[in-house]
């Protein structure tokens, strides 16, 4: 196992995940570690045009298992590039979603086997796993509302695809409560931050 | 099943694959079958957009794990897309390649398990095999004489990486002769195209 601390939020947009993962990254250097910050899809050259295609490439027609295949991708490279020499290094790696995205937005929610998710899954990260991953969950209808930009390729496929997509996400955790822990992403930003400080610290010894 | 046939040909670049692919196409026309070619990666949209990154672009750092799963996710759109509905028509699908390559580039000689390889393929192909793969040989140096062009991303590996790709081809049709038949690719064009134009009579009643 590598020697840093791998942690992942993920969870619908408009959760909060992005600002919370740059406020965790801040406190935690605050607190003399060492971050790394990344986003999923993304983060490599190669990842960076994946996730060209993959999220704004609307006029390409992209089967579900095909896009399933092409986050898989991104993260192999991220892994390989950006996560697994961080944590080599004994650093902290905060990522903004990972592979439990995929296993819910193209398993649970999008009719694929969730378990062929995992398969690829344990094949595209070479079995870089999250030390911990926090999914912030809220009521699709708040997340919708603050959202408050365009839907992108993932976000268009309406509101049956996201009640799935939460309901994914609260499976998967239920399934795996050491990994996964979820956080009321009610309230405001501060309060959500108060209590992913609360996990993070007790997790990692910060 | 499906209700069509679905005929691979593959093998080390230079083996003659294309043109005999072409040939073979024309000749089961001609005896009244529908053919749809396609060519792996490739074929589709998606497929041709990431043909680009893996064959052409040579500036993007792309790990082995990341380039399997590219190849893996333009393969699944050309099952979805072409190979799938041609099938299910009763049509006869000819590919230049398709994910034996896969299988044979990335684990047998770009150090990958062979076995993680075939997971992908799973999952990526949905269950749709080749009713046949027939498999061109020939010693790498005479492959190479006869490639005749530059050498694209995947070609220019090495001679060490050729040899392992040829003895991975071979170990992975002697592991499977009932889907894999070697062909010997030296003679002309003539006397390869009659090689196969037997077992393809042969085999699908043609």
């Amino acid at each position: 196992m590598p020697a840093g601390s791998f942690l992942v939020l993920d969870g619908l947009d408009g959760t909060g995940k992005s600002t919370q993962c740059r406020r965790l990254a801040e406190w935690l250097r605050a607190r003399g570690r060492t971050v790394v910050e990344c986003i999923d899809p993304g983060g490599t050259d190669v990842g960076l045009k994946l996730r060209e295609i993959l999220l704004h490439g609307r006029e390409l027609k992209i089967s579900p298992r095909t896009e399933a295949l092409l986050f898989c991708a991104s993260r192999a490279e991220l892994v390989e590039q950006v996560i697994r020499p961080a944590l080599a290094r004994g650093e902290f790696v905060i990522s903004d979603r990972y592979l439990l995205a995929n296993v819910v937005y193209h398993g649970h929610a999008g009719g694929l086997d969730p378990a062929d998710i995992w398969a690829l899954e344990r094949v595209g990260t070479g079995g870089v796993m999250p030390s911990l991953t926090l999914l912030l969950d809220l009521p699709v209808s708040d997340a919708w509302q603050r959202r408050g930009r365009d839907a992108d390729r993932m976000e268009s496929r309406g509101r049956d695809y996201a009640e799935r997509v939460r309901q994914g996400f609260l499976t998967e955790a239920a399934a795996s409560p050491d990994d996964t822990i979820v956080i009321d992403a009610s309230g405001d930003a501060d309060a959500v931050f108060a209590k992913l400080q609360a996990v993070v610290q007790k997790s990692f010894q910060v």
